[in-house]
């Protein structure tokens, strides 16, 4: 079993009497070859993703890496850091949305920027991931000016940390205040369409079903 | 327990031995009502829905319904279908993705087609869920020539109906060619963007590792 440290431990008892390989951030090319080389001496490797390895997950760089390996590689689906963070807000994500990462590390800033945009634009429910860390800051609120010059401030807003994890941290806020809550690159912020409502401590997007059947909706 | 005929099907042992309340598709008002009720009356109700219930599932309209109820309800968490349709071909949603359904059925088709514009336009992997039915044929020819207008013909496409299930089926081919293929309801649809490539039967989204770690990407 390869994984990143975080994640191996979180799955205590299933790495129980395993070969185990850990490492830290910033590590996933060394783990995704070592998870090779494993397998390429014969061994039934496991590598450990956080949430669905095939969102922001090990699964492409594994697949990049094997291009020149040829290994079987089995992608197994799990559920996603904001498939766990709106279940814990209520029904946010149930009509149309975009999910989107912050984080310039790897993708350029302008093609980011672009994509808030187009997803602000197209009144799309928005899921961000790496929202903001300790040394990036300023993006979370830039996406919030452009998100901002397409919706009112009062869109509800959920940041989820941790999402069904143990120290998990809701906040249930809105568009103008969002920036002003912990948010860290643990953390999952949902923003609001255009029909999204919040009750309580709960955000739906409707789907329509109101609309259609207006006749017997309350009863 | 309370669900759609279907899925109560799929989980077998887990509905045995339970109060079952079954119907069938379009009546998801019925569902979400009867589970209500019988939580008033005191009972602890599960509402069946497929894959994950906040994507286009149950859990937004239980939650409206239980507006002036105030039942407690808790929303778990599933593998939605895009997730497991993506996992059956690769890492297609490595970057940056949006999910749109092409039913019209609750939304109209202007919202929907403003949404395939922003999406093509941002240049997400886009994820159509419900894009074709017997009687709803037109939707996903439309799609692709908004997508078209944005994308090479050659951009890789996967269609994979009934993801990790019996009867799955999975194709490969590219945007040009995609509407040919057999499509229904139970199918999702995965458009890849400018930079996903095709490899033998997997689609990856690269993230952008080769470009940074491009010395020992090889090695």
């Amino acid at each position: 079993m390869v994984g990143y440290r975080r994640y191996v431990d979180l799955i205590g008892e299933l790495a129980a009497g395993r070969r185990l390989f850990v490492s830290g951030m910033t590590e996933e090319v060394d783990r995704c070859r070592k998870a090779l080389e494993l397998a390429m001496d014969g061994e039934v490797v496991s590598l450990v993703s956080g949430g669905d390895p095939g969102v922001y997950g090990m699964a492409g760089l594994v697949l990049e890496l094997n291009r020149v390996r040829g290994v079987e590689v089995e992608v197994i689906p799990g559920v996603s850091a904001v498939n766990a963070a709106a279940s814990r807000v209520g029904a946010p994500l149930m009509h149309d949305f975009a999910v989107l990462s912050l984080s310039d590390l790897l993708t350029p800033w302008e093609l980011i920027e672009r994509r808030i945009r187009c997803a602000a634009e197209g009144d799309f429910v928005i899921a961000l991931y790496n929202p903001r860390s300790r040394r990036r800051v300023e993006q979370i609120v830039r996406a919030k000016e452009i998100i901002r010059s397409h919706r009112p401030g009062t869109t509800p807003v959920a940041v989820v940390t941790n999402a069904c994890r143990k120290d998990e941290s809701i906040v249930i806020t809105d568009l103008d205040n969002f920036t002003d809550e912990e948010i860290g690159m643990l953390s999952i912020v949902i923003i609001g369409n255009s029909q999204t409502e919040r009750h309580g401590n709960r955000l739906v997007t409707p789907r329509g079903y109101r609309t259609k059947y207006a006749d017997s909706f309350q009863g």
